[in-house]
């Protein structure tokens, strides 16, 4: 792990990022030593920077990620890009514009061939999302809900949970977005209230173009759906063959955007 | 500094502190070594564990309290205590109940006589609080609603600003709590869409019993307001004798309730 350019381990009990959650992170996948989406990462990185009004060093990282990257432990794996606002006093008003950079890799996560293939089962969360346009979209380190909608699944045999906000809305996973096919049109929820503004979100909004729409879709709606998809830029594409509502389970067949979608993200692998 | 009863200044950067806020903390005004409010802060940090499920070592906390308190650096300042929750892996759903505990000990703040005794400038901050009831009241680590706001007021003539919610309701200063004599009634906001139920609110509330009451208010209400003072058990009351708002400034008389409240206060310290 790299923290401002040198080896640690461990980081100031007086940081930022641990006392507010007051930075931005990224989960980057890397395969074969490269990170895959590298440059839509830091375009988010960078808007979320704007919001939070942070300024780090692009130059320092772009250093920092090209050490880190040639270790061998980075062949495959997911390198976590992290800055957090530099103290400048005690206080939510002492921070600087200034950011720590930690760089660190991690084991790819032990994700089964199954999940792509045959698809997954996914919780409707109890755990709403708060609707806060100024956070709507980032990568910020303030994920207390997700953290409890996590928590909620009863066991391994779901996958993902599904969460809805305080306004009754679909908007994502907990840690992917949701794609629905329905009434004939590819629709996934549009993210200025609340919502992870994902990579491969915003890749498949790219690759299907005029074929799929940002629109408002309420749980209801999903029992009609011909089908559902999960994507987040390390796991990929996953189907949703099942959704468990708290009062029924619904069913779907894989689909071709889902299908298509993988094929999405397995070119961008190469 | 203690880390889970040992010496450290430091901590891992794979804390869900740090990755996710995933955590709660408390700032207790230390005065002659002895901690003010203890046991109203063990009681909220308490409720912010059964929300969050999170489990700690109360007699371990007791005892790394005594061993801190008999410092030399403790006989005035402020004692923050952190839980974290402990890591079971890597992601959302990987923490288990356990938490890490952190003590530290910072200097008071550097409060002049002169803003209990003459009243401070607030600022109406642009920067609102989203409505999300799971952790509403609750002293997280999730705070970077806090820290944007706090950096709009543009210069040190402002001592706080005051935060609406999404719906406009006005909840809270970005460090206290909030109070207003309105048609001849002390009155404070409710916390159970968002806001941090201070400890000095919950005492106050207490002291004023059947003559205060808990009542949405909308900004333009404050415009008539006789009396506003804001309130945390650090720096005590606080007088708001004018509220720059994005049209113009309100100004307010200091006020029998607010000395009420610091004489409150008072007593308590001693």
């Amino acid at each position: 792990m790299l923290l401002n350019g040198q080896p640690a381990n461990a980081i100031s009990l007086q940081d930022r990022g641990l006392a507010y959650g007051d930075g931005l992170f990224e989960s980057i996948l890397v395969r074969n030593h490269r990170p895959v989406f590298l440059t839509e990462h830091l375009q988010r990185l960078q808007r979320g920077c704007l919001r939070l009004a942070l300024v780090y060093d692009a130059a320092a990282v772009q250093q920092e990620l090209a050490t880190v990257l040639a270790m061998p432990a980075a062949a495959n794996c997911v390198l976590k890009l992290m800055l957090t606002r530099c103290a400048g006093g005690r206080g939510y008003r002492a921070g600087t514009d200034e950011c720590n950079r930690l760089i660190s890799l991690h084991p790819l996560p032990d994700y089964a061939d199954s999940q792509p293939e045959q698809g997954i089962a996914m919780f409707v969360c109890q755990q709403r999302l708060a609707r806060q346009p100024t956070l709507a979209g980032l990568k910020h380190l303030n994920r207390l809900e997700q953290v409890l909608a996590s928590r909620e699944w009863p066991d391994a045999s779901f996958h993902e949970g599904l969460m809805l906000d305080t306004a009754g809305l679909v908007i994502e996973g907990t840690r992917s977005n949701v794609f629905v096919v329905q009434a004939g049109r590819l629709q996934t929820p549009p993210l200025h209230q609340c919502g992870v503004d994902g990579v491969l979100r915003q890749v498949l909004l790219q690759h299907f173009g005029n074929t799929v729409s940002q629109t408002e879709l309420r749980l209801e709606q999903l029992q009609q759906a011909a089908e559902i998809f999960v994507c987040n830029s390390v796991f990929g594409v996953w189907p949703v063959t099942g959704l468990l509502t708290a009062e029924q389970r619904w069913h779907y067949p894989l689909g071709d955007y889902a299908r298509a979608a993988q094929r999405c993200f397995h070119e961008a692998l190469q």
